[in-house]
């Protein structure tokens, strides 16, 4: 399905505290991608992160290296995430949307890594000099620093982000006839009359646009039309 | 700055594990939302998640309300979220994607509800019934659920998200003069031609292509020319 499950890794370099290592995880499970790596972990926190109840298959793979060297050895492309803006930065930096859209062609015919670094640190500047350009997610300049599961989360959607996604993913009902609608117009107008309203021409246009302006689908007409003419026989039996 | 800082709503509809609470928070505050709602939250969790080192401005602001109705009564579309594709919904279902979308222009002039709902079971009927719509972040199949404090940065995220971010957030170098790339292309021919290369016209024209796919900055330029003069330095003082 994730056309890129396979050519993507994703690698969390110093990560320190097991729910996050477990969050990434569940992140890259739940879009459909499957290579975590570790670099320099600490190996309490995955331990622990790997024996939690709901670990994945994701973490049983995981594969843990010494140097992001190492970790992106089999990839062609480099991709660095930080928080920070601001800092004097040796390295192009995108936003998310535009890094993104930079990776899809290469994840397509080759391996790309994607780095995280620490939860307190990000990459540092070694860690940097591996990447061919870095990505930031578009966070506030006085709140720039993101939870490390929650970065990964993102930056995996907006990889399997469908910009033209149709409008409808299920559309629930087909929508009323002209029949149904005109229907419902005209029981409404008659238990307006009944209720006193002067049932002149302008209210009846203002009424027929009121009804259409409902969207009913088949379905609510229907109930509509049993609702009205409950009230209308109520009216008429008082 | 965020546009929709004060019309939209993020309600939490029965949170009960403290760091969902604390990264919901931390993501709204990332992003530049400010309005955090509780219904039937966990009290102790929101207590806990109050008191953590990092608690921000938004969990002191934070209100609890009793039922979905009043967290939402300032709201003129309220929009639910459900990780679950397959269920018997009873309202339209929309992509993250397609549905902050049909946000975005209501968000502009009107208050927003957006709910999620409690870890383990989601939003239930009755939470659902006060919604206008329905999203799903579009996660796979197999692994539909995602973690609630995830879920909620990455809606938030695709709230904010520019499409046509520009490609170069922040152009980093110069490109080379042409004149610079010509004396690199020069260097290094004499370079090879000492080191026993034979210089004919079409390795030069070779040569000279390959050095412009380099797409070399003047400043990274400036060093290889110093490094190429090192290297020819001691090819001729051998």
């Amino acid at each position: 399905m994730n056309p890129f499950a396979d050519s993507l890794k994703i690698v969390l370099v110093s990560p320190r505290n097991p729910l996050n290592i477990g969050a990434a995880a569940r992140a890259i499970s739940n879009f459909g991608f499957r290579h975590l790596r570790l670099v320099d972990a600490y190996e309490v926190a995955f331990q622990e992160a790997r024996s939690a109840v709901n670990a994945s298959a994701i973490l049983s793979a995981t594969q843990q290296y010494a140097s992001v060297a190492e970790a992106v050895q089999d990839c062609a492309l480099v991709v660095g995430t930080t928080g920070v803006g601001h800092r004097e930065l040796q390295h192009p930096l995108h936003r998310l949307e535009v890094g993104a859209r930079q990776m899809k062609p290469q994840l397509a015919q080759t391996n790309v890594a994607l780095l995280f670094g620490s939860e307190k640190f990000g990459l540092g500047n070694e860690d940097m000099s591996h990447c061919h350009f870095l990505m930031r997610i578009p966070t506030r300049a006085e709140h720039e620093s993101m939870n490390l599961g929650q970065a990964v989360a993102i930056c995996l959607y907006e990889l399997i982000r469908e910009g033209d996604a149709p409008e409808f993913a299920a559309p629930m009902h087909a929508d009323a006839t002209g029949e149904q609608t005109e229907l419902v117009t005209h029981l409404l107008l008659d238990a307006l009359e009944r209720s006193g309203y002067a049932r002149t021409p302008a209210t009846e246009l203002k009424i027929r646009r009121m009804v259409r302006r409902l969207s009913l689908s088949s379905q609510d007409s229907i109930v509509w039309l049993g609702m009205l003419r409950q009230i209308l026989w109520k009216l008429n039996h008082p």
